[in-house]
C-alpha cells in the first residue's frame, strides 16, 4: 500500500521547486498552495527562459488555461528539457475538446507523454476519445463513468491519470492496472477557482519530491487536497472564507491527517 | 416594476457560462465572484479561440485593463461572434480618456453598439465626451453629475449604461429613459482592486440569464452586489476580510435579500 | 532620524499613482497592498501605453517576474518616461542572476539608475556580483551577509537598496552610507506569494509621495509592512488568513504604530 505520510515528509523536507506554466487566474492561488505545502513555486512562463529554468527545477506543470502564445512556446520548450533532465511533469488538460487551438496544442504535448495527467471527467473522456469535452473547468462527466477512459489514456501514454470529481480517482497502467479513489474535499471546491488547477501544481510537487514512485506521489497529492479541503469545510461559511481556510489547511495538515483521508485501492487487469 | 427576484433565480437556475476577456489583475475575483452567484467564468482571452469560445458563451465580458494584442484582437474576434448569435456582451470603458491605445481601442468597441456598459462616472462622462477620464480606476466625478451623459450614450448606442459610484445609476434610452439608483454596498468596496470590473462580468452573467430584458439584468446584478457589499461590511475589520466575505455574501444572499435593496426607478422623457 | 510618521500620513494623503508592470501572479496582492496603504495602483504594462501612464504617475514599479516581451518593452519606455519627469521608480530584480534572458533585462534597466532596488538577500548579492542569485521568490544567503554588496550597489547607482529578510536592511550611500534595519513583520510572510513583491510596489508609493527623501520614504515603507505584519501574525492560523490579516492591517496600523516598529539607523564611511 502506497506509503502517503512518506510522500508528505518528503514534499515538505525537500521543498521542491516547481515551474508552473499555467493560466494567469490561477497563479495566485497555486503559488499560495504550493508554498503551503511546502514547495516552492516559480511561474517561469516565457519561451525566453522556460527551458533553461525547467533543467533546475524538481517538477513543471503544463496547463493551457490562458495561454499566449509565448506561453504555448515556453511550454514546448520546458516539457523538452525536463525530458531530458527526467524532471517529472504534469498536463493538466483544461477545456479539452472545446475549443481547437488548444485541444490542438495538448494533442502535441500528449505525444511527450507527461508523468500524469489531471483533468476533471469530461476533459479526461475528451483526452481519450470518448467524451465531448467541458465547456469550462466545469466537469459535466462523473468520475466513474471515465475510468475506463482513464485507463486507456494511462496505458497508451504510461502517464499516472488523475480525475477530479466528488470521489478522485487516479489510475496507473501498468503490468497491471491501480486505481485509488480519494474521498474527501469539499462542495465549496468547485466554488472556488483554481482549487483544481492549483492540484496540478501540488501533484507536480510531490513527483518532484517522489520520482520514483509516481502512483503514490499523486494520490498522496490528492489525499493532501482531500484532508485540506474537509477541514477547511468545517470552519467555512461560503466560498470566499473556504478559499482562505483552506490554504490554512493545507499547511496546517499533519501526515497523519493525510493518511486518515479515505483511499480505497484497487488492481484490475490490463484491459487493452 | 423590473422583478429582481425573477432574474437572481434565472442566474441561480441556468449557470450561464461568461465569457471574460478582462484584465489579469482582476481575473480571480472576478470569476470567483461568477462563481459564487452561480454562473460559470472562462476567461478565454487569445486570438486563435475567443470567437469559437464566445458562440457557446451566454455571456461576454470585454475589460482592456491590461490588454496586450493578444486580448484586442480576441476582444475584436469574440464581439464580432457574440453579435452574430445574439449573445449579449458588455463593455467595461477601464481608464478610458486617460491613455490613447487603450481609449482608441474602446472606441472602436463602442461601435459595435454592447448590450450594456458599466463604468465609473468619470469614464462615462469621457465616453459621452463630457468629462476628462479617471486616471486609474478611481472615479472622480459623481453619479449624478454624468446621469445627462449616460442617458446621452445609451440614446446613441442603445446600450444599458450603468454608472458605479456610492449610489449606483442604470439608464436605458428607448423611447422613454428608465433609470434606476441602486443603494448599498460599502466603503471598502474601492478599497479591494476588482470589485468594479468583476461586476462587469456579473452583468454580463445576468444578461446571459436574462437576455430579453437587459435593463432588469444590469438593475438585479448590481442589487446583488450592493446586498452582498452591505452584508459584507457588518462583518469585515477591513478591506483584506471585505473581500472574502463579499465573496461569501454573495453566494449566500438570497433572491428576497437581493430584492429587499434600495432601488429606486424613475422614467424621463428622451433628451436627445 | 527619518520621520516615519511624516511619511505615512504623507502618503495617506496624497494617494500617490503607482503604476506597476510587475508579475501577473502578485498584481491582485500588489494592487490591494496599494490600496490598502492609501495609494493608487495602475497596472499600466503594455509597450503602446506604458510611458504615457508614466508621465502622470507619482512613483513607478518595475518587476520582470512573468514579463513577456510587452512588457519588457513597456518597462523601457516608462522607466525612459519616469527619468524625464523627475518620477521615483523602483527595479525589483526577481530571481536575478538565475535566468539568462530575464538577467540581461535587469542589467539593461540597472543601467538607468532605479531610485530603489528592493530585493531579497540572494538577489542583491548577485545584483553586486557577489553571489550566485536565488532559484525562484526565495532567498537563501542572509541580510547581513549581503550588507557590503547593497552598500556597493548603493554607491555606484546612487540608489537606494532594501534587502528583505528577517530584519529588513536600507542603505543609501551618498558622503555617507546610512543603513537601516527593520524589524518585525511575520514567518508567514515567505508562506505568502507576493508579499515581497508587493512591497516594492509600496516603496514606489512613499517614493511618490515624499520624492526629496528617498532613504526615508523606503524606510517607512519597510516599516508600515514590519508594523502589518506583526499585527497580522497575532491574529493568523495559517498563510491564507494571515495573507487577509495582513491587507486588513495595512490600512488600519496607524502612523504611531508604524513609528513604534523596531528601526535601528546606522552611519558608515564611504568604503568604495
Amino acid at each position: 500500500m502506497p506509503d502517503l505520510a512518506a510522500a508528505v515528509t518528503a514534499v515538505r523536507e525537500s521543498n521542491p521547486l516547481v515551474q508552473c506554466i499555467t493560466n494567469t487566474v490561477v497563479q495566485p492561488l497555486s503559488a499560495n498552495a504550493l508554498l503551503a505545502i511546502g514547495a516552492s513555486p516559480a511561474m517561469i512562463n516565457h519561451e525566453a527562459d522556460a527551458a533553461q529554468f525547467a533543467r533546475i527545477s524538481d517538477g513543471l506543470l503544463i496547463n493551457f488555461g490562458t495561454a499566449s502564445s509565448h506561453n504555448f512556446l515556453a511550454a514546448d520548450a520546458a516539457i523538452t528539457a525536463a525530458r531530458e533532465t527526467g524532471t517529472p511533469w504534469v498536463l493538466d488538460p483544461v477545456s479539452y475538446g472545446v475549443i481547437d487551438y488548444r485541444t490542438t496544442r495538448i494533442k502535441q504535448a500528449l505525444t511527450w507523454q507527461p508523468t500524469a495527467i489531471r483533468g476533471n471527467a469530461s476533459e479526461i473522456a475528451a483526452l481519450a476519445g470518448t467524451g465531448a469535452g467541458a465547456r469550462g473547468v466545469d466537469s459535466t462527466d462523473e468520475v466513474e463513468a471515465v475510468l475506463e477512459a482513464a485507463i486507456q489514456l494511462s496505458h497508451a501514454l504510461g502517464s499516472v491519470v488523475a480525475v477530479s470529481g466528488e470521489v478522485d480517482a487516479i489510475v496507473h497502467a501498468g503490468e497491471q492496472v491501480r486505481i485509488a479513489r480519494v474521498s474527501g474535499g469539499s462542495d465549496y471546491m468547485p466554488l472556488v477557482v483554481g482549487t483544481g488547477c492549483s492540484l496540478g501544481g501540488v501533484v507536480a510537487a510531490y513527483l518532484g519530491a517522489l520520482p520514483a514512485d509516481p502512483f503514490t506521489a499523486v494520490v498522496a497529492a490528492h489525499a493532501h487536497y482531500a484532508a485540506a479541503g474537509t477541514r477547511a469545510a468545517g470552519t467555512s461559511r461560503g466560498p470566499g472564507s473556504f478559499a482562505v481556510e483552506f490554504l490554512d489547511a493545507l499547511h496546517s495538515v499533519t501526515a497523519a491527517d493525510i493518511t486518515a483521508v479515505g483511499v480505497s485501492y484497487d488492481t484490475v487487469e490490463v484491459t487493452a
